[in-house]
């Protein structure tokens, strides 16, 4: 079809880099890669803390559940939802701040994903690999406080980048049949098509380079449901303005 | 620096669509593509529902504020966040499902908004167009209702596809240094920039193809953030199962 669909359809998160860096006239076009990505009303609701710092990228890398590589990629960047930007012109053209709606999170939200996911397309179009941390969500008051982010501005994710040095394999997807319906939502057949992709699963992980736990996708993902995810997330979220009206 | 740089820092929005029909095939692919992007915690919390039927298709294009294109476009895909199929298996696993957090809602919604932008990346890499169409939030309970949506299952946006019929400029964005600091948030120099921006939008608008409002980003933005946006979608959301817990 296209090499950019080649492209897309070999991504895999990469947890081990080289120390190679990344040169700044490179990251500035990934940046601008990523900015080209439709924004929700044109709002722009995105802000990119670029972490350099050895001490900040230890406590990350510790809080986001010890996961080394955010001390050890060429770049980490810390994704946010940034609402005091456009807000700061509400005051000054005197119009009442009325930010704290749910679709304004929506709205903010959304515009990073897109925006970090056309960032990460144009790094691996260059070799490069990328891991995003959802980790930083673990302690995203004290992410804030590292990164001095002011109320209206919460921190997504973050994200790892530099070049490779390992090659995982790409891991399975849940069928096409299963995720994309026809006029109306329904489940008929849905049932089959995962037990054979949790089989899929298993295997994946019985054979993947460094092995891996065996549990098959439906076992992992009502795990998840099942647990109080971050639980912290409604008022820390509040405590930035974020008050889901 | 990459091909793939320049697509993505060529993308417009596109309005104005041939009557070209995509292959199936190709639909497949893009939805491939789409899939492997990164999902948080392996939830895989995506479903699109594919509209072709033309009474579905002119309700939501009206109730989106009259975005004509939704009825023309070669496809129209509805992106929702679904923690109803990993949910299924939480009462299959005899676990309690506590998938109502914050949390739960942001990695759904992160999840949708990665998938639906490689896919767009993927299309318009085959010389597709495509256009958001956050306007299917105006009225989410239509929607869901239309696309008979069950609980856990919500509509964060639609999309356009299709081989388009026009040639549209690229629309500014904010100077990097304005989106992507060092370190630490702050804002010095920023006012400066977004004057310049500001100058850089009303001159697109004055000279775009179809003319256009003239009116600054920073008015833009500020009429967003001073407006009650969509005050239904908290009440919305409780209604489809995600609590803000």
């Amino acid at each position: 079809m296209s090499s950019v669909i080649d492209l897309l359809k070999s991504h895999r998160s990469i947890r081990k880099f080289t120390d190679k860096a990344i040169e700044p006239e490179l990251l500035n076009e990934l940046v601008l890669a990523g900015q080209a990505a439709a924004t929700s009303s044109f709002l722009q609701g995105s802000t990119i803390i670029r972490v350099s710092k050895k001490e900040t990228r230890e406590k990350i890398a510790t809080l986001a559940g010890n996961q080394k590589y955010v001390e050890t990629a060429a770049e980490f960047l810390v994704f946010c939802a940034d609402l005091k930007r456009p807000g700061n012109f509400c005051r000054e053209y005197e119009k009442a701040f009325e930010g704290d709606y749910t679709e304004h999170f929506i709205i903010a939200t959304v515009d990073v994903a897109l925006m970090a996911q056309s960032l990460v397309t144009a790094a691996e179009s260059v070799g490069l690999g990328i891991c995003y941390i959802g980790g930083i969500r673990n302690d995203p008051a004290l992410v804030s406080e590292l990164l001095e982010l002011p109320d209206g501005v919460y921190p997504v994710f973050g994200l790892c980048l530099g070049y490779p040095d390992q090659d995982p394999e790409v891991k399975p997807r849940l069928p096409v049949s299963v995720i994309m319906k026809q006029e109306v939502y329904n489940e008929e057949g849905d049932r089959d098509s995962i037990s054979e992709y949790d089989e899929a699963i298993r295997e994946y992980y019985r054979t993947r380079t460094g092995g891996g736990h065996g549990i098959s996708w439906t076992e992992q993902v009502s795990g998840l449901l099942s647990g109080k995810a971050r639980p912290h997330m409604k008022e820390f979220l509040a405590s930035k303005g974020y008050k889901f009206k």
